[in-house]
């Protein structure tokens, strides 16, 4: 019988552009911020796992499992860094939930870093462009907006997804995060902003991208059995799952959809003992716009090709049938990429706790978040709960 | 009760300049020997763990454990890259093993890969110095071979080691390959030519240094269990262990030590129900020389300062009390960093199978692997057995 895991803790910093800091400084307010939360002290952690995906191109600087650990002032425990692109800090979520699942730890950090702004824009790119396939796609040029405009045209061509549905997405998530105050961008923009915005990659203009960002996000684990010992709201994890799919785009048989985030999602539904009608909020992986409509059907939410419908019907707003991207998600709360995962898991957990303020979806009890590496070479999926069954 | 696990399966390529391979021929060649040592088909792979250091910088390619689940024909089974500068497969296993443990996984391909030649010289310094702390180091021109010349000029201060004793390590380790195909190097030296090598950083000359390499190498571990299944030698992992230390060594009280090493490896003595009398061979992180030394005094093996006169002694060569580096060590099979730690493993695994041929060690029957990261931030000591208790 494996052990359940829930969550006792959560910090992060604002997403931005951190002139002043760096990657230890964000490290250490993030985790700072959720030790605090949790109650605990530094005496108290055993292990940390912590997500980057390129510091080494960004800051120069590997071996971030060991900056955290000593940044945090928490030597001699070990750490682990985790990388798999956009998913980094998911993966260590995951790998934290092993580690407490394999009763050699009983608290752990996890968290996520990434420190993007402070290089110039073309080694941004070539950083990032590391998590598509170098010797065939980035090598000839492909860069991530083009990667996900490839999908965008196919999308539009196969279902009749309109330009404006894809703008609508980035018109959502740029309201919602008006009420997060850890939000890069706050700046209600319409459909003809994003579809006057410069173009970017064809289809996808500026305001359909995911900005460049520095930021940290932290979370405190547990054994669900001691959680209640931390604080009276544990957020329980009720799945946490990953699939793996082709490096390269082009190897797929089919660019509208992202094979890992179904076979993730399903397990994960299974793992829950859920399905997608329990589920009453989401995070989705918004790199860039047409990757919300994706997601939202290869998640169930929609079916295949109705995403962009769906997003137009209103349900995907707070207030609607399932909300999507209530933080602002990585459109306008902003993506260090290292960071997002742990990030969407810190808007779950404000959900369920009650805590998210003007962007609360009432009476929220179960929510899922979606991680993607790259085109979706990597995926991961967790589903939160109140209730801890 | 935590699940036992054990190696059944072990494949590594050849350390050295592969100008006609990449990461993926790499990872794919090590990978597909370590299936066919185990006797297991992909089918039977639930989760793969492999661990780079700075395949961002050295490759342009990050999302590494998306590439090792492709390229070995796995998807969508997850996989996760751990990192933690050169130990950055120790920890790999050590996830590996977690996983086991938690009970969600019965089959982990655990491995490592590092493509380093293939880029001028500068950057290969430049990546590497991602290990140490780039802001307060690596800034201000430290390089790793003068961080290791720090320690060596101390250490022969305070102990009176001599620089003939280190020179030592590399004659007998490029011994020591000689017996071993896989390794970069397959020539004899002398201290003399140790002493006349060209000046790197007062006092470490050229072949005190570990060489920049190309190689991966993999393990397949499953419960100790069902070990049986696969395998008439299983060989059992009794310890596991791991610590931190500063990122930076001017923070260090003491340089002539590596406290993170004396942590990992009281820890895993008592995992294991071990002393260092236990341990018939250690593979130890001979980096630079002076490491050898030190590394064989924070495992045990040697008072404080008496690891070059250990050295001196001939007891850490093959025939000797606790012979050191029979596969080489980093210095003569090479040290392509990502693929360190678990090539260190798969020597223990083949010492223990009596499968080492001209390096065997009679009669072994435990053995131990240490690997650090960067200046010693990350330390991962394994221990390793013929018997599962």
């Amino acid at each position: 019988m494996m052990r359940d895991v829930a969550i006792v803790g959560v910090g992060m910093t604002k997403f931005g552009e951190h002139w002043k800091k760096g990657l230890r400084e964000l490290i250490s307010e993030a985790g700072i911020k959720a030790v605090d939360d949790a109650g605990i002290s530094g005496k108290d952690i055993q292990l940390i796992v912590g997500g980057s995906m390129s510091s080494g191109i960004f800051a120069g600087q590997e071996h971030t499992g060991a900056l955290f650990t000593d940044y945090l002032g928490l030597n001699p425990i070990p750490a682990i860094r985790t990388e798999a692109a956009c998913a980094s800090s998911s993966v260590a979520l995951s790998t934290g939930v092993m580690a407490i699942q394999s009763g050699r730890y009983n608290c752990v950090v996890v968290g996520g870093v990434e420190k993007m702004t402070d290089v110039y824009g073309g080694l941004a790119t070539t950083a990032l462009a590391g998590a598509m396939d170098r010797d065939n796609e980035a090598h000839f040029g492909l860069t991530f907006p083009g990667v996900y405009a490839l999908m965008a045209k196919r999308h539009m061509h196969q279902y009749g997804t309109t330009r404006e549905q894809i703008a609508m997405s980035a018109v959502k998530n740029h309201e919602n995060a008006m009420h997060n105050p850890n939000a890069q961008f706050h700046r209600k923009i319409t459909v003809d902003d994003v579809l006057k915005s410069p173009l970017v990659a064809d289809p996808l203009r500026l305001l359909d991208c995911s900005p460049i960002a520095d930021g940290a996000a932290s979370l405190i684990i547990v054994p669900a059995d001691k959680a209640k010992q931390y604080t009276d709201t544990p957020i329980y994890i009720r799945a946490s799952s990953q699939a793996s799919d082709t490096l390269s785009l082009y190897r797929r048989s089919d660019i509208t959809t992202i094979g890992a985030t179904i076979t993730a999602a399903q397990n994960a539904y299974k793992q829950a003992g859920m399905t997608t009608k329990d589920i009453h909020f989401a995070e989705v992986h918004d790199c860039f716009t047409i990757n919300e409509i994706i997601s939202t059907e290869d998640l169930g939410f929609a079916r295949k090709g109705d995403g962009g419908r769906l997003l137009q019907s209103g349900e995907t707003m707070i207030g609607g049938k399932i909300p999507v991207n209530t933080s602002g998600g990585l459109k306008a709360k902003g993506h260090p990429v290292g960071a997002t995962g742990a990030a969407q898991v810190i808007e779950a957990v404000e959900q369920l706790r009650g805590d998210a303020g003007g962007r609360q979806v009432d009476g929220a009890e179960n929510g899922l978040t979606h991680n993607v590496g790259g085109s979706g070479s990597t995926v991961v999926v967790h589903i939160f709960s109140r209730n801890r069954k």
